[in-house]
């Protein structure tokens, strides 16, 4: 079964599904559709390709089919049986996992998102990636305060309850880690999707525009350039904000995906930044401080800073740019029949919407549109989906996202000719996965 | 702590939460705005409220602002350590409930969704409401298949895999069964929004577009009229779908909220209906059939019908017509102090969009326009949240909305007038909660 096979687990193979369409199938499922030279190109591909008749004649010598199974027999389970539903026992390997030999310590660490496992562009809450400075901690509600000082006519605490009575607003957004990808700075082939970009997210957030809390305690419209947000937990975790933002789209959520933060995600209540790096996302928030300049905090000084070539360090750029990645096929995965396979992945971008998703199947050579999935917002993942027949030879899968400024997302070449090599956070280059003739799926780096 | 003492239990209170808005803080958060007109309103109706100041000055006497929480001085927990995560162990009352008494079994029943607890347009696949026939099941996707028969030119097996390999599309509905708000026919009176509405949902599902399966199988274009949808658990539940919807928007779905769907929801296979009632939307699916009239199976011969006042019932009736409800605040709630509070609530429309949801404080004689949180999507819940200060006078809460077809969600009365009294299904009317001068909120019905 595909998804037990797929685990995060490397190595691990596909067991063989069968291709199943024919050329007269491949057609147009999306809203904006396909031209008709792409289905040309499709059905040309079809014609010559190795696929075997998909779906099958109903073979009387299945078991699986022709034995009626116990579950279509018996009195099945009562409802509530558990209030709180968690996934099919038979999803036990589609699980957050810790890289082994990442960090030296399992509370300033990361579990990672399986991302080769996720449809759509909504994350589930339990499978939201972890980064933690000294661990994760469940606060007592009850007890939790915000603060808003610094630069404020009346510095004021805020009860939970009394930010649930206040407008609010729900969106999707994504959070990406800035270190995500980052082991691919060094050619590191990391061996899945998981590991290379498992540090990414989308949610929908509910909670009180961060500029009403502002506004209510009287912030010092002349002076104030930025804020300082800092969390509950034991690393008390300190981030600058620029005051525009902080007045523009940035919440003070409670609500993620319908339902309370979870502990690990910072409940009861985190900070919301959208387009900017994970770690201003504060977790556990306790106070918003307003301040005249940026706070050189222990985070933002020495650590989520770029090494440039130059041997000079670029900080607060906490902005991520666009990036999309292919998330099937991918690597650690084998493809054990040739036909048709649907290629999906996720993009995004910081800086606004997704304009363009292009894929790639020979290395960067041909580039084709792929599909985006509605609804295609600002600062949110967006998934895409194209279509393509695999004929058994080598290929190389790459993905290449266009935002709404015109941002074009670089090759890995590229981007090391502006950054360097050095660098850990905000790589946003070019993925490959290079497909062997045998069907196996590894992560490389070209040029 | 609100969160806690809301519960699913009807009667438990809401400790006191502090009015906190000042007039200018009342001002525009959503995209669209709110003009000025409706902004003067709420001015002058908080110049006359009660409202205390909100938030508080930072005081020395408040241990839990003084004293350093112990969750700030200690070493949290390490990541992964729950691979599959769940919320905090304070939110342990935000559980699905079956209502006690409703159904003679627990496998022929219903486990309802706590709405006054959830946040934007996204259900948590976690408290996803549960309605079976014959209680659910753990299928094993390895094991299971979908046939496609009838009217089809070649009769075709699918494995979970095979379906996986295809062109996908992933849109986010909602879903209602249509026994939802049944009890208000008949002027109940049930406690809380969890037992009144809570057979609602909404999540992002992916999956193969029927359309695509039923081409495959070469269905009889001349004389397909319908198609019987199966499923594979004890009760055999089987629904006919018009073809026209099956061709439309319908969705072979693998895929909820980004994971694979979850037991109680289908898992492996569900069928996805926009607009359609739930029931409908066939779980654990395992076979397609495609016919020339319509099957009359048991669930739509003799269940899910409308008694009409003439005595007849109506057939087939299966769109889930316009409707909205305020979730918060809602039945079983208390309003300990007056001043500010967001009135929140969901609209949704089988046969479109939202294009306005309005609020009335006093029993439908003025309404005003609710702020709709976007995005708002063709069948799909829709966020609503207006600004309310409450002055400590008994109000009556109500929520209308009017769909892209121009439809207006009808009042109790007028309801009746055509549907009569003695209906299960479709109840689609105003609902009205009740705030008396102590705070306290019930379900009532109007005229």
């Amino acid at each position: 079964m595909k998804r037990e096979a797929l685990g995060g687990v490397p190595g691990v193979i596909q067991p063989a599904p069968e291709s199943f369409l024919e050329p007269d199938l491949i057609r147009d499922i999306s809203e904006k559709g396909v031209n008709a030279s792409r289905r040309n190109l499709l059905r040309a591909a079809l014609a010559t390709a190795t696929a075997t008749v998909a779906g099958r004649a109903i073979a009387t010598s299945d078991p699986d089919i022709v034995n009626i199974p116990e579950w279509s027999k018996m009195l099945g389970n009562a409802v509530a049986t558990n209030p709180y539903g968690l996934p099919s026992r038979y999803e036990s390997n589609v699980i957050r996992r810790q890289s082994p030999g990442l960090t030296q310590t399992d509370q300033a660490s990361v579990a990672f998102t399986p991302l080769q496992h996720m449809f759509g562009m909504i994350t589930p809450s339990g499978l939201h990636f972890e980064r933690h400075h000294q661990g994760w901690v469940d606060v007592d509600p009850r007890r939790h305060r915000l603060m808003i000082n610094g630069l404020v006519a009346t510095p004021l605490v805020f009860t939970l309850d009394e930010l649930m009575r206040m407008p609010s607003v729900s969106r999707m957004h994504f959070l990406e880690c800035g270190a995500n990808t980052a082991l691919e700075w060094g050619n590191s082939a990391v061996p899945t999707v998981q590991y290379t970009h498992g540090m990414l997210s989308c949610s929908e957030f509910t909670g009180v525009p961060l500029s009403l809390l502002l506004e209510r305690a009287g912030f010092d419209r002349s002076r104030a350039t930025v804020i300082l947000a800092e969390g509950a937990d034991g690393s008390s975790m300190t981030r600058t904000i620029n005051i525009e933002n902080a007045l523009d789209d940035v919440i003070v959520a409670y609500g993620m995906n319908g339902e309370m933060l979870r502990p690990e995600n910072g409940y009861p209540l985190r900070l919301v930044v959208p387009g900017v790096q994970g770690v201003s996302w504060v977790k556990w928030l306790r106070r918003i401080e307003v301040g005249d300049m940026p706070y050189a905090a222990k985070d933002e000084a020495s650590h989520y800073v770029d090494l440039m070539p130059d041997g000079m360090t670029r900080q607060y750029t906490s902005i991520q740019e666009a990036k999309s990645v292919i998330t099937n096929p991918s690597g650690g995965q084998k493809l054990l029949t040739h036909g048709f396979y649907n290629i999906t992945g996720l993009a995004w971008s910081g800086r606004g919407h997704v304009t363009q998703v292009e894929v790639s199947t020979d290395g960067g050579r041909n580039w084709r549109p792929a599909r985006l999935e509605g609804p295609v917002l600002p600062k949110a993942l967006t998934r895409f989906n194209y279509d393509w027949v695999w004929d058994g030879s080598e290929a190389l899968l790459q993905s290449r996202v266009t935002d709404s400024t015109g941002y074009v997302q670089p090759s890995m070449p590229a981007l090391r000719e502006v950054r360097g090599s050095r660098s850990i956070y905000h790589n946003n280059a070019i993925q490959t996965w290079r497909v062997l003739a045998s069907g196996e799926v590894h992560n490389v780096q070209l040029g």
